[in-house]
């Protein structure tokens, strides 16, 4: 059994090579195993190395640069020890956990700095255009998509700018219903704060413990209430951001038509840009009641055709998710199965926050589309179950590449009259890869976020690791991004672009769009030096 | 009493110096023009100069230009007779009739061309920026803000891009609820359209029946249904833009993490990146019912805090608007007055579309969010006469300007917490301005659109014309924009930036937010021939 290093006493938004907290991990279970061995054959340990022998590079920044860092943000608050490099290098992307797992800690910063205040940052975006040492913003450090391995090359360093101390919130706007928030925030924490004026942001993405409110900007996040939430860049009212050209303050009122929508430049600009420092939210108050329910649909197609009429009709519950029929076969298989394994059929949950009168108009509408389009309710319990393990995913992951299982998600957007298409598609290219590699995969989907005029779908996908999991899975992942592009969907519905999708954001939005993104990036950060390589093709 | 010129048989988009179609146009009636009188004194005639005296600026484009420009379009669709360009010269902000009133052609574009489709378009542009022709994309002529009034210096010439003939709708996905129209539809033929496929875009701003698709989305266009069906920026789901680049198409999903959303940067651009040649938009069923409802609050504060609980609450009416005091007691001194003059208080119009059930839902839960915070209704008679009224008003602007009275209406926006200190601001500016003029104006205003977390303000001030009302207007709108900007607010909610807005808008976004803008404007238009001088400070 793989043994699990604990943290060290410093402030860590996450394990080094494994998600979130180390004490809510836990070996795959026998029967998980047994499953899983039925589909993908014999399992065999895998464990990390110890953090003690992650290989990083030597620290490149001369000793005049790191004093003068510590002139900006005090002495205490630059860290280059091993320690503090490893748990500061990557996001948690699977490349990024086989990466870490093998010692390979070639991505690591020079040295971690840790601004306590927005004018801190503007110092230390300043002192790196100025000194032309790449500055990659660090917040819960839960990218997927390599949003955290800037480029070294050409730099005179690397630090990682560690944003966990700027975490308070600002102040609230009652009447308006608005927050604004230190941008280092947690999601979990800044829902606490909140929660003390009665409000809620509503945002719940898998990485809600640990990702950063700035981080929810930058990357245009989406949570699992977003049907009745909204996305979070649609609650970014105003930003603080923190460039080398000077402070960018966007944000006066819900909308308007002062040309161009700013904010929508910064938003999913993953810190190439500048820093966000602050963000203004939309809040509402905090449900007083949260109703899940499960309901079963006859295929796939007929769920999803469920949703949109949900969407289109406009009567759209807080929660909304379908899983396919694999998805609904696994999660029927296991332990806390919801109903029984031979029910069969795709398992949809719908969820409903709010007061009481608003949670009984809006499940006594969306039950009446639902039951009329095929749908049989399993209720409460169910709904409930999913409630209750929504974080846990990536935990499981660990513990099945702890076994030499390789298990990677990916998501993606299209229009409704493509959806078919996309999931067709993406499927295929990703099972005919992993299958002509020797290692046929399990794949699992769910349409995670529903629009009026679209709908996400999210792919899970499982296979025995070769020797090799990254040379394994980097084609298979390219092979379904590639199917992603040739069906007119988006690279990503909420993951971002970072390194590992940039090739097919430059497909996507086409050369001139290309060239919307670097004029921008190179007049506001002339020297290139924000998170370089990071999203700008 | 003025004589209005009728349009010649060309396909002209309004009036050469009037709103619309003249044929709709009539005199101040005897009752209103004693109404004006009572407020500003005693009125004269102020008639339009007759469109053969307008003074035009030769034709600066060269034969050769002319002839390469026929090759691009045909013979039969480049103009430069006097006539087409007086139709072609500027928009319909008051200043921009006050000068062609006056005879002031100066803005002229030397040719009028048509092009009939992307390719055109795109070949255009291409031959513009080629021969540093400045190039100004022409939809409706409604522009209230200076918009086709681009600056002549420095260009070999200027031509007006007439896109009249780019009209149809190019596909309908009845599945996404997705339509794609030419851009230069106007609202009310788009419409039409798709009135054949049972289908509706629920966008009517008071320049509906004139403005086009493409212009709706360069200027970021609201309508008066925007409470239900959505601001017009918010119902793009992608575009096609020629830019002298190459071409830019953009929107492949509801909403993704792609990178910054470009499309928001092409919404609001004014023509200045490209000139948008489709747009595919989120489209509704017609709603079978559609009913309109007027009641009446105790004051402005009252009226506008219902609103605000109406929209944090999330149960909108598809229409809602709010009149101050001063607007409610014009309106219900005219002779189709709503209730009675006595009455007093402030007009709430509100509006419900869809299906009988959802009409019957929406309309009981905002009659009691309404009743409960002090609203009294007024019934569905007084909500139609508003509903059947609401496209005149800049017919009555003419009238107005036709007796010597300044006429002119702005808007803005702001968070709820501001709104209160907003209205006193910018109220007591342009009072103050005016007054010290000489010309106490009436200053009238409403909410025109509402959000969770904001609201919009319209203003309407007259005030007896000066001899120059140019000189007299200038300075009082500037007032009340530095009142605007001074309390954070935005410069506009719905009508651009054009020339007029555009000192203001550089305040409103910072210096890093003007080079955003720059830096897009220089990589995508390097010789800077898109609607030269508009939006980009």
């Amino acid at each position: 059994m793989t043994q699990i290093d604990r943290p060290s006493a410093m402030p860590s938004a996450m394990h080094w090579a494994r998600w979130g907290d180390p004490a809510k991990a836990h070996p795959v279970s026998e029967s998980m195993r047994g499953l899983v061995e039925a589909f993908l054959g014999p399992l065999e340990d895998r464990p990390p190395v110890p953090r003690a022998d992650v290989r990083l590079p030597e620290v490149g920044l001369e000793d005049a640069h790191l004093a003068a860092l510590r002139g900006l943000v005090g002495d205490e608050h630059v860290h280059t020890d091993h320690d503090w490099r490893v748990a500061r290098t990557r996001g948690k992307s699977t490349p990024d956990l086989l990466k870490m797992r093998a010692g390979d800690g070639s991505d690591a910063p020079d040295a971690v700095v840790r601004p306590a205040s927005h004018d801190d940052v503007a110092a230390v975006v300043r002192w790196c255009a100025d000194e032309h040492v790449a500055c990659v913003p660090f917040g819960g450090g839960t990218s997927v998509v390599g949003g955290l391995a800037a480029r070294r090359d050409g730099y005179a360093g690397v630090v990682a700018l560690d944003l966990r101390r700027m975490t308070r919130l600002v102040s609230v706007d009652e009447v308006s219903g608005m927050a604004t928030l230190g941008a280092e925030q947690p999601g979990l924490e800044a829902e606490a704060l909140l929660a003390e004026h009665g409000l809620t942001i509503g945002h719940f993405p898998q990485s809600f413990q640990y990702a950063s409110i700035g981080g929810f900007a930058a990357t245009r996040s989406s949570g699992q209430s977003s049907a009745g939430y909204g996305r979070f860049d649609s609650l970014v009212m105003a930003l603080r951001v923190a460039t080398p050209l000077g402070d960018l303050v966007l944000g006066d009122s819900p909308a308007n038509a002062a040309g161009p929508d700013l904010r929508e430049l910064v938003l999913g600009s993953e810190g190439a840009f500048g820093v966000i420092t602050e963000v203004t939210l939309k809040v509402r108050p905090v449900p007083v009641v949260k109703v899940y329910e499960a309901w079963r649909f006859p295929s796939f197609t007929a769920g999803a055709d469920a949703m949109r009429h949900l969407a289109q009709g406009r009567v759209m519950p807080t929660v909304l998710r379908l899983s396919d029929e694999a998805e609904t076969a696994v999660n029927l298989a296991s332990p806390d199965a919801v109903g029984s394994a031979s029910s069969g059929g795709c398992l949809m949950i719908t969820g409903y926050e709010g007061t009481q009168e608003q949670v009984d108009r809006g499940r006594a509408a969306a039950t009446a589309v639902l039951s009329d389009l095929g749908g049989e309710s399993l209720g409460e319990d169910a709904g409930r179950a999913w409630s209750e393990g929504r974080f846990e995913g990536p935990y499981l992951r660990d513990s099945l590449l702890d076994v030499g299982v390789l298990v990677e998600t990916f998501e993606t957007v299209t229009f409704w009259s493509n959806l078919e298409n996309l999931y067709a598609s993406v499927k295929s290219a990703i099972e005919a890869n992993l299958t002509e590699q020797g290692t046929p995969p399990l794949v699992l989907c769910h349409i995670s976020h529903v629009y009026e005029t679209g709908a996400s779908l999210y792919f899970t996908v499982a296979a025995k690791e070769l020797e090799d999991g990254l040379a394994q899975w980097l084609p298979a992942k390219a092979a379904a991004s590639d199917a992603i592009i040739a069906t007119g969907s988006s690279i990503t519905h909420h993951h971002a672009v970072g390194r590992d999708h940039k090739p097919w954001l430059a497909q996507e939005i086409g050369p001139v769009g290309v060239e919307m993104l670097r004029a921008v990036k190179e007049r506001i950060d002339p020297h290139g030096v924000l998170n370089p390589g990071i999203l700008v093709p």
